[in-house]
């Protein structure tokens, strides 16, 4: 038997060009794209150990930490949510749940694997997490470790008050672990400011790098709790004690751990010059401006924002109620269709209750919130005219 | 306190041209490169989705199999073997280890991490394995795991007669995870005919495309055992009945497991274009051809290849011993300061003893063969002459 190359390989590759205002990806700007046609480079070769520097530096500034142990984790987002829980759990911790959508359920499958006694505290629907719950949650439970979403793409839902719940987590020995995936650049973070042992995002949320390497730290409080475990992290691949040595973050030599992306590692570069060029008040003052605009304009519409309590609401991923009697995809997929526009239904508990509207990166910008209002706007008329129609055309 | 932005990144980025011939990663063609500039696209996009099919052909062709569960891990290399081990070790199974270099010993650090009972077969230095010590090392251990790289980048040995060990694996209801990074492209393979039940490859080698996406593939065999295992794999980032079915493998809707990255994909794909365009076999026999044209100019320096008998030579990676008082770094610097030439030392056994030189893809010319002989050659005259003078200058 042998198997013949496949047509399909035959045909050039084409890709098309999109405004991507969903959950993520956000597009990329030129100049990140540009960055990627480079020449790869080793994963030794000094001028890669040289922009693994830049990126770790840029990656402290965006966290606000001094952390030694910052550094890239080569995968996607759900990477570091690996990495993250694979280093501070062993056998039979107790591990709690923050759920203010599917994220937390994701961690908690994953942190399952690894051997914890996974437990939950679950935010009212379409609200965040109070103190109050998570208070009385550490009480009930006394959790080794704590895992919360600061901003919720699955429900568009900011986690405020991270910094009691850092003095919490100290108070009761117990490890923080934030998830800034779809949040950071959009909304004010301060990891060592406030206590978090263990913080990651997305590149290619609001940074506007490319998908493939997440950006991880963590506090000393939590290497040194992870460099006295009683077991090895159930993952080489994820172990940062190696990863840290590989991007030269303990001041041992550094050492060979896996072979990083170069090219992904000029558009994470790139992405982050330009992100520090703006400066973080600046990129989240915007994001903020642009949310505010966009919910203005929701509400002139005559719809409705999903987060009832405002201050709840992420500015990044911004959730609306679909109208009554209106299919989602089909707005979906108009404004696809005709415009290139992605704009995103909802995911786990609003599913088809929801769009999802991110205003990340590069599409944080007025204009684009105007374009993607009035899109929607003329999006959601032709459906529901095309609805009447098909009513009467029965009659 | 505030962190400032990183002085570093307001250079500008730089990244100079290399020609790669170290044991990898090898270089991007300009076909490839570009396409890494293309826009992002969402990772449930229908183009996105059409790339990855493509991808998954293209993986097929070169691993000359039929099997569904054909995917790539979003990842490097290392994580192949991750998902190879993960999804197959359940807790105390043991795990026999083919040690020809340091590969075998990666993947028992990652096996013992999961569980699994590690035991080895270690080949003579410098040699294969022989079919013999496979068979006396399963009488003795009685594994349910058999591991082996088929070409062992760390001392350039080629395992053959990986047929033949697929029927042992078979008589001994044995799984065989067959390493193929450092040798697909360069040697022959044929998954389905030699009975291998796990196979992944690195895409920075022979197939010329960029580091951090994984092709790997598992037999209907292995899928079945996966199904019914006891517990569910350690890492929900590697389980390979999540990410076949993101990338459709099953014939169940797709659903979102993580996202992938656009930009690697487009790599991965108009590499596996190219390879697919020039034919398998074809390119086997060029990477072959190169070897054998090295060795040849080796022999007629008057240097050593270290791997004694010619059939365990890996084409793709080239080990060369260091001569008798020649400081192989000085060696490696000399051709990288004047010609941008990459000329790699040893690793584990061999580090200090041999030069590795790789022929793989877009390196895997005779002019390229022709050239890095020159350089080698000069490189060692100069760095010999120079010891002279500094031993005369004594005097």
């Amino acid at each position: 038997m042998e198997v013949p190359p496949p047509l399909v390989l035959k045909r050039a590759l084409f890709v098309p060009s999109k405004t991507l205002m969903g959950p993520g990806p956000s597009n990329c700007s030129q100049r990140v794209l540009e960055a990627m046609s480079n020449p790869v480079l080793g994963h030794m070769h000094p001028e890669c150990l040289q922009i693994m520097d830049e990126v770790k530096e840029g990656i402290k500034y965006i966290f606000q930490t001094l952390n030694d142990a910052t550094m890239c984790i080569s995968g996607a987002g759900h990477s570091g949510m690996e990495a993250a829980l694979c280093n501070l759990i062993e056998d039979d911790d107790v591990v709690l749940m923050g759920i203010t959508g599917v994220w937390g359920h994701r961690a908690a499958d994953m942190a399952r694997r690894y051997g914890a006694d996974v437990r939950y505290v679950e935010a009212s629907f379409g609200r965040a997490l109070t103190l109050e719950e998570i208070r009385f949650a550490f009480d009930t439970h006394k959790p080794r470790v704590f895992f919360v979403t600061q901003g919720d793409s699955s429900t568009g839902i900011l986690q405020r008050h991270i910094s009691e719940i850092g003095e919490l987590c100290r108070l009761h020995d117990c490890f923080l672990v934030v998830d800034v995936v779809a949040s950071l650049g959009g909304t004010h973070f301060l990891m060592d400011e406030w206590k978090v042992d263990v913080a990651y995002t997305g590149s290619q949320k609001s940074l506007g790098g490319p998908a493939g390497l997440t950006p991880i730290s963590f506090s000393k409080r939590a290497l040194t709790h992870i460099r006295q475990r009683k077991s090895k992290p159930k993952v080489y691949y994820f172990d940062i004690l190696l990863i840290g040595q590989y991007w030269g973050c303990y001041g041992t030599p550094r050492s060979y751990h896996h072979t990083i992306s170069s090219t992904l590692l000029y558009g994470l570069r790139e992405a982050l010059a330009h992100f520090c060029a703006m400066g973080l008040k600046k990129v989240v003052q915007r994001h903020q401006e642009c949310s505010n605009r966009l919910q203005l304009g929701i509400e002139e519409l005559g719809l409705e924002m999903f987060v009832q309590h405002e201050p709840d609401r992420l500015p990044t991923v911004n959730t609306i109620k679909v109208p009554f009697g209106v299919d989602w995809k089909k707005v979906a997929d108009y404004a696809m269709r005709k415009y290139n526009l992605e704009i995103s239904g909802g995911l786990g508990p609003t599913v088809e209750h929801v769009f999802r509207i991110g205003l990340m990166g590069e599409n944080a910008t007025l204009e684009k919130v105007d374009m993607v209002l009035s899109i929607l706007n003329e999006a959601i008329q032709s459906i529901k005219l095309r609805a009447v129609k098909a009513e009467r055309s029965k009659i």
